[in-house]
């Protein structure tokens, strides 16, 4: 019944694991069926050499199982919020890479030094605001989902055009259309996080792109008149 | 009719992907007949994995497609222009490989600050103005040949001794006599900006190389009296 | 007699070397066996592409060799200190991995930044004082455990929360309930303190994680609460 | 006649390839046979995918070739020198591997920081001063060769203790008993070098470990009483 997203959020997990983003078990994406309103996870702690697409977990968008015999990945409530609040995305991933975690180390954004960065997201890449003590003892990671919805209504960020966060002290989360583009955002984000590391490393100028460039460039890729890659017919 | 170049691109763009310089679908090398007045070049956007040598589509020096199923890269207009004013080169390649990057998003050119890059490079590898905002809401591709046109001019520079340039807040270009020697050049630019980056980390002397022995280094592979590597018979 | 050992100290020993933190013969892995108050420790200086289960020496916790044709490894009487000191440790790993021998070559400990650091250490990983001239001249590698112990001992830092130290000028040690487990906490110790310094290398906020944080996640891991993984039947 | 050292030579120039110290033609290993007073070296510019044992260029002590169809390194004057005043070396190599190279572009020694690089090397690794216009316009590489003699004479350096160099400018020289242990210090110069780099970045101590550190684990590794690895028989 739910073997579609499955295969999906299977394939999307080893993707994880081919672009090296999620050292051991320390990543999982998920597939979401916007119709059912379930979506499937990782399951906890499986490593990626083990996995199979049967043992994927389907879950609600309460965060509740709804079927499969393991028990979904610890963070499978971040990922519900997120399906709540933001309701075209139908993948979302979060990884431990290291160059994006240094900046969530730090609680900084990953600014938008170039168009590489711009190709991928329209503008930098945020960190959340720390979690307070309470929030951590709840329902700590529905709270970090919703740490990440408040960021992005608070500010009226367009989750579709900034398709990643950083959760301060933590690490990152990355969404789109699937959850295969879920998994090349993540991959993108942990790229453009060394780059921009390394800029900063130059101790020169590391001010963001030009506005006309940013758009530019995340236009000719995502944008109505997207020019770049095949046409679709 | 073009089987050579496209087999010729082919290659080149296979390269860059075994150098590990071009993540995903973001480089593309093309491969020139002077003769012709076309160059052949990769598709926009389609994954080295499923690239092949019929894929490469022919363009002339205006950008225009001549012949191919697809689109050619995004990127294509900013090669015919560097066909168009380096008489000599016959190959293009333009990649974003991270440490390069680093540079281009500081606005910084890579010093030439030892042998490695005198092996190759005769100076400095220079950066970009930035475009304007009318350049980059203009033919953007076309103006980004122009503008690395207009440093070569403005500074006398021979680019067939600097095979190389940053494009601010963007990325790496880079040429020779063929597209082999161009994602040869777009490789070593990624190692020497990887080392200038460590070597400025150190936080000591981070001079230029004296003169004479970048006059040393690069005449004893390039110049007339070069005696690196085996006589040609 | 010591099959057993023998057999899960050598698969850690080759766990370090697929996890790339221990180049050449840098790193060995040892298995305890409370009951028979010995452990099986690689041999000294034995390649890992020619090592194999039997040329594992077994020691007592004196550091004597009790079976074996080969030398154990020179960092043999460290291991045997451990295992006299923590009684609950069943594993102990010691590489010369780059990031964490940064740490240690600075004399500086390896800071709680994140939740990754979190979910496998609860605090930041300490780092010894220097050995005494005469520590050094005596019984060296013996002291080397001793100086551990000491810290351990000293600060009342608990052994089993946090599996890993770094011995000034020296390198990590790691342990586990067993080898397997050691060689996976030296894997992370690597990767935490790559992030570390790329975290203070932005120049920003390099804080400690919030305790509540740190409780949390290294609780959900390693409390009597765990809720990460598969359920034990 | 010169069978068995060039089996040696070729065998190091490929570890040099395997180890990833030595990008594109960029290294070269030599061994020598003391009595013949000749070594065996690789011919220049030729890829290592391409490199046979029968290639290797036979060459005297002052640089002439004595056999071989192709012709020998580039750097083949500076192994002469290193040969002439070294009496006791039997292997030498030459990489630009990036980190080695960071430190010699900054005109920097590597410094004694631990004892990864205590169990391989006497002290740090000195960087030789710049070579004059002269030199350079001179007999290059065999004054690049005199200059490391210089450095080592004027400072009364044991080149058996202290096993490679910085070139100020240029990049690493390493040598040993064998061509093998001459590529293996070459590739332990490039992770101390990173190490170094590393522990420079974290802002913290710096300074060189103690000399009886220093000396107890350069002498457990090589003095009269080394006892690291298996005994010879």
């Amino acid at each position: 019944m739910y073997e579609d997203i499955k295969q999906k959020a299977y394939e999307a997990n080893m993707l994880l694991h081919k672009y090296g983003i999620a050292p051991f078990t320390w990543g999982n994406a998920s597939e979401c069926d916007r119709e059912k309103k379930v979506f499937a996870i990782k399951p906890s702690g499986v490593p990626y050499e083990e996995l199979s697409p049967e043992q994927m977990v389907i879950v609600d968008f309460n965060g509740n199982k709804v079927e499969g015999g393991l028990s979904p990945s610890s963070d499978t409530a971040t990922h519900a919020v997120l399906y709540s609040v933001f309701p075209d995305i139908g993948g979302v991933v979060h990884t431990h890479s290291v160059n994006a975690v240094a900046f969530a180390q730090a609680g900084a954004p990953i600014p938008a030094l170039g168009t590489t960065h711009a190709d991928f997201c329209y503008g930098f890449v945020p960190c959340t605001r720390e979690l307070s003590k309470a929030e951590v003892e709840g329902e700590y990671e529905k709270n970090t989902g919703l740490v990440i919805a408040e960021y992005f209504k608070n500010t009226a960020t367009d989750e579709n055009a900034v398709p990643a966060v950083l959760v301060k002290s933590h690490g990152p989360f990355s969404w789109g259309k699937d959850a295969k583009t879920a998994a090349y955002n993540a991959a993108v984000l942990e790229i453009v996080a060394e780059m921009a590391i390394k800029t900063a490393s130059l101790g020169k100028d590391d001010s963001p792109i030009p506005q006309h460039l940013l758009d530019k460039h995340y236009l000719r890729k995502h944008g109505k008149n997207a020019y770049y890659g095949q046409k679709k017919n």
